[in-house]
Order: structure tokens, then C-alpha cells, then sequence
């Protein structure tokens, strides 16, 4: 583990660089997409940073492999061990076996089949646990300890997080390439690692720049907390189709960040991103799960204005069960 | 209409090159995606050149803008006319809007409705007309006559499969970024528009580099005739759910650049293009429509090998109904 204490010194812009670095030929640059069809929508220019199209089909990837190839060979002899809804999961499982050790990886027993099922195809070993009865956190260390494995965080991590930033990086730069001037960006937040780097990185480049969390309707936790300025908790009741997005409290180092990059937060409820999945369907032809298309479902139930706008939205997986895909598809049926 | 007499002078690489400056900033650079669960399927390296993410949602928005932005504006003035089955008709419809010019697009009453609809998005004007009944292409040029409007045709001309191949300038110059060295390259075939450019770009970069044109069962003509040495056609009663690969016999000066820089013909069933779509919805995120799955389905049927070797494969384009989508991926299930 890193010795960097979270208070003292939060992960800086030239920590994300230095992921940036760990991660070339590693992480795919994912296409900054745009769809004349979804502007049209809109009324004004929406850019999609397409993350569903990184390996593992999600961001996490990017995290997982920023911290392990940080550890020294040494540090990772004995593995790594991790606790996911399933897009970390798979990410730190084919981390590991890039960087040629040993995962074990302890999932909820109600993960989506095919996250499940990917995190096996890449190797891992997995331990399920009951979502509402077990501590996911408390096992994964005490794996850890017993096979002398490093724990790699989904997101309270700083060298995790510097990861995950890099899509701040390349959204910079692809911004520049197309001589494009962001009026706003909206992100998914769960635990608050993707938005936290990413609007580093970016409000670092472009000072002032809006950058948005977009939640669940019922897991707007980072939105309360921004609010109130401290972190705040989900009620324990609430439930959301974004299965990549239930956790429950902003990390400690991620709303150290968040708070002061930020300009707020905004949420969409199943059905709208039910409505964003589709729309990404018709005019993106890209696969989104539910948790990734939460930014898009803001956009698109106009929580913010983005009329004679350019937005920039980043679509953060695409791990979706075809089950569900397929009947998310059908509610746009007559 | 250009007076370049096809078997004289038959498009050459400068002509892509030329094409390529038209359409920096017009079109998109698709990216080159790669899956390990993919890889592993295959038991080799598979790498995707994903047309299905090129605006209008497949590759014939390059073709349709590299003609339309060749003519001067005193020659668009009067419009453009195009016949098409649906991916011709969208890229031809965005790229007149584009270059700000009216689009008449003469389509098949029974054209998937995500086609129609989006044509008419993109601000043209639509003529039906019945597949079994009428000549579309008698049609367009009666309309293109009676408007002073030029033609726009599929394939059989130098600056649309000129604009084409700009695909295959991308692969090679991603390849060199990956640093990888293709085995071979599968690429759909309907017209041969694609293919041809792609694959005389391909080769020239490239020499004896192996190129096949996939194409459906029973619509195997450019195959046959390739064995042939002539332009063989399909029989009439010859049906398949590849909407976009419907042509009846390789172009004319698709052809004559084809039997000169492909390796062979594959080509896959219906049932086959389905469990392609399903496995590009898993692995690489990717909505792809029927015809735009047909390389991948040869690849993932076994018609040529390709364990321990690397693959390109190009992915064309991905308007598909949401019915049928939701429907191939029901096949999966159990």
C-alpha cells in the first residue's frame, strides 16, 4: 500500500501523468465520439468519451493497472486481492494477469452473470459474498493478509484514482485535436475515483470548467455531500438498476478531491437511463450498461441546459447482461 | 459525373490519399479495438477497425463526402441523387448536408425503418420504390436528369471508393502504432466498394498481405467470381438478413481492382451473423447490424484459421433495428 496519507497529499495532475505513463501500449485511448443524430437531440454539440470501449469494457481497467504496475515485482508476488460489483472485479483481473500475477477477487453473490463470468475468462479466482449480509471489504483484507496479496481499492486509492484520471488527460487532448471548447462535462460517480482524477486533470487544463457527478436517483451522495460539504450516506433502502454505482458513501480521498472540483451534481432516475441506453443504441451503436449511461440519461432528461452547448459526457462501461440490453431496448417498442 | 474510363484508369492509392484530405476533420478516425475475451475465443489476435462508430453509423458517410466535397459548387448546386438500401442513403443524406447541398435518396420500400428514419433526419428528401417491381438505379438517374442533380452511385465510381479506402490508410497507420504485423485482413463485400480501395491501400502499404471479402451465404458472388476471373451474379431467390450486402454482382471497377489485390472469398449464414452480433455486443461493446457482422462471422465460424496469428477484422456498420437486435441477442439465451 501507498504511504501517501489522504488528507496531507491528495493524488496532483503530474500523478495522472505519471499514470499516463505506466499506462501507454496498456489502456486503449478510447474515441471522443460525437453523433450528428444525438446533437440534433440535444440542440447543441454532445462529445462521448467512450470508455465502454476500453479493455474490459470498462474505465477500471485504467485504475487497476496504474496501481499494480506501480508495485514493484516484489510488492506483487503474492498477488492482489479485491472486492467489486464487477467492473473493478474485471479490470484488477486482467490488470494482474498483464502484469503477471496472481487475482482473487470477492464479488456479491447478485453481480450481473457476465461480469461474473469475464472476471473468470481473465483468470481470477473468485469469492462470493452475500451483498446484504457481509462485510465484502472486511474479507478482502483478511484474504489479503493470509496470502500476503496487496488490496487494490475500486476507488480510495491514490494511485487507483491517478489511473482512472487519464481519461481526463485524453479528453483534454482530444478536445484540442478537434479545436473544441467545452461549455460542460458530466460524469458517473459512484465511489467518485473516475470524476475525481478526471476533473483534475481537466479543471487543471481548463480552469473554470463546469464538470458534473451525475447519480442514481437515491444514491445522489456526492451531490448531498457537495452540498452540505461533508460526506454524506445513501439510505440503506434505496435501490437503482446502475448496479456499478450503489456505493455508498463518497470515498474519503475521492470527496477531499471532488469538493473542489466540482460544480455540483445532478441524477437520473432507471427509466431514464433506460432511455439513455437506447439512445446510445440508435445513434452512438455503442453498449452501455446502466451505470455507464447515467451522464447521458442527465443530458438527456435535460438536468442541465445544453441547448447551443458543447457537452462533453463520459459513457464509463458497457457490461450489461444481454437479458436486460434486450428488454432495455424494448421499451421503446409502440 | 468524373470521365475516368474504369478499366483505363482504375483509382490508384493517390487517389485514397487525396480522398484522405477531404475528409480530415469530416470524418472520424474509427479506432482499432482490441478484446482479450476475443482473443481468446479465437486463440490469436483479433483487431476491429470499428466502422459501425463513423458518423451516420457506417463507413459510406467517407465515400459519399469524398464525391460530393470533389465537386465543385457550381456542380452540387443542383443536389445530389443517390439509390441505396440504407447505409448509402444515410452517408450520402449527412454528407450533402455537410457540404451544403440538397440529397434525393431513392430507397427500398422494405429498408430497415432505423435507415428511413435517420435518412430523413439528415435533412433529405426520400423516394421509395418497390425492390421486386422497379429499377432504382433507371429511377435515380431520371431524377438526377430532370433536377440537373448529380449521381451519387454505391460503388461503381472512382471518388466514392476512393473515399472508401481511407479505412484502409487508418489500418495500416494503426497497425504501425500497435507495432502489429497482420496476418490478414477480412472485410465485408457488397458492391466491393470498401474492399477494393481498402484493400489496394492495404497492399500497396503492405505487399501480399492476404485479403478476403466476406460475404453472405448465397450472396457469394464477388467469391465466384474471383474463382471465375469474371463477374459472376447471384441467383435471384437468394435472401439474407445482411440488408447492406444485398448486390447482385461485383461492381465494375470494384472488380477489376479486386482480382487483382485479394487472397479469396469467405462467406457465412445468417445463423453465423447472428452469434457474431451477440459476440461483438459482449466483447467489444459494439452494436453492429447484420452486414456489418459478416467478417466477423467468418472469423468466429472457423473459414479461415486463425489461432496464433494476427487478424483484422472491419466491421462496417451498425443501423440495426432495435426488434431485431433485442431478438439475435434472445438467441443466446440457454
Amino acid at each position: 500500500m501507498t504511504m501517501i496519507a489522504p488528507a496531507d497529499a491528495p493524488p496532483s495532475v503530474s500523478d495522472v501523468e505519471a499514470a499516463a505513463d505506466r499506462l501507454a501500449g496498456v489502456a486503449l485511448e478510447t474515441p471522443l465520439l460525437e453523433s450528428p443524430l444525438l446533437n440534433q437531440r440535444v440542440g447543441g454539440r454532445v462529445l462521448v468519451k467512450a470508455e465502454c470501449l476500453q479493455r474490459t469494457g470498462s474505465f477500471k481497467y485504467r485504475g487497476a493497472s496504474s496501481k499494480i504496475r506501480a508495485l514493484g515485482s516484489d510488492a506483487r508476488a503474492g498477488g492482489v486481492v479485491a472486492y467489486s460489483s464487477g467492473n473493478h472485479a474485471q479490470g484488477v483481473a486482467l490488470a494482474a494477469r498483464d502484469a503477471g500475477c496472481a487475482a482473487l477477487i470477492v464479488m456479491p453473490s447478485d453481480a450481473p452473470a457476465i461480469k461474473a463470468a469475464n472476471t473468470k475468462a481473465y483468470g481470477a479466482e473468485i469469492r462470493f459474498y452475500d451483498r446484504f449480509a457481509e462485510d465484502r471489504q472486511a474479507i478482502a483484507e483478511a484474504e489479503a493478509a493470509k496470502r500476503g496479496a496487496v488490496l487494490v481499492p475500486p476507488y480510495d486509492d491514490p494511485l487507483v484514482i491517478a489511473g482512472q484520471g487519464t481519461v481526463g488527460l485524453e479528453i483534454d487532448r482530444q478536445l484540442a485535436a478537434l479545436d473544441a471548447a467545452p461549455d460542460q462535462v458530466l460524469c458517473c460517480c459512484g465511489g467518485g475515483g473516475l470524476i475525481a482524477e478526471t476533473s483534475l486533470a481537466l479543471t487543471a487544463r481548463r480552469p473554470g470548467l463546469p464538470i458534473y457527478a451525475c447519480e442514481p436517483a437515491g444514491f445522489d451522495d456526492t451531490k448531498r455531500s457537495l452540498e452540505a460539504g461533508v460526506r454524506r450516506s445513501v439510505d440503506p433502502a434505496a435501490r437503482s438498476i446502475c448496479d456499478a454505482l450503489l456505493s455508498p458513501t463518497p470515498g474519503e480521498i475521492t470527496f477531499a478531491i471532488n469538493r473542489r472540483t466540482l460544480a455540483g451534481g445532478l441524477s437520473a432516475t432507471d427509466a431514464e437511463v433506460r432511455a439513455a441506453m437506447r439512445a446510445a443504441f440508435e445513434t452512438l451503436k455503442l453498449v452501455v450498461e446502466p451505470g455507464g449511461a447515467i451522464a447521458l440519461a442527465c443530458l438527456l432528461s435535460g438536468r442541465i441546459e445544453a441547448a447551443d452547448r458543447t457537452t462533453v459526457v463520459v459513457i464509463s462501461g458497457g457490461n450489461v447482461d444481454a437479458a436486460l440490453f434486450a428488454d432495455t431496448l424494448g421499451d421503446g417498442a409502440d
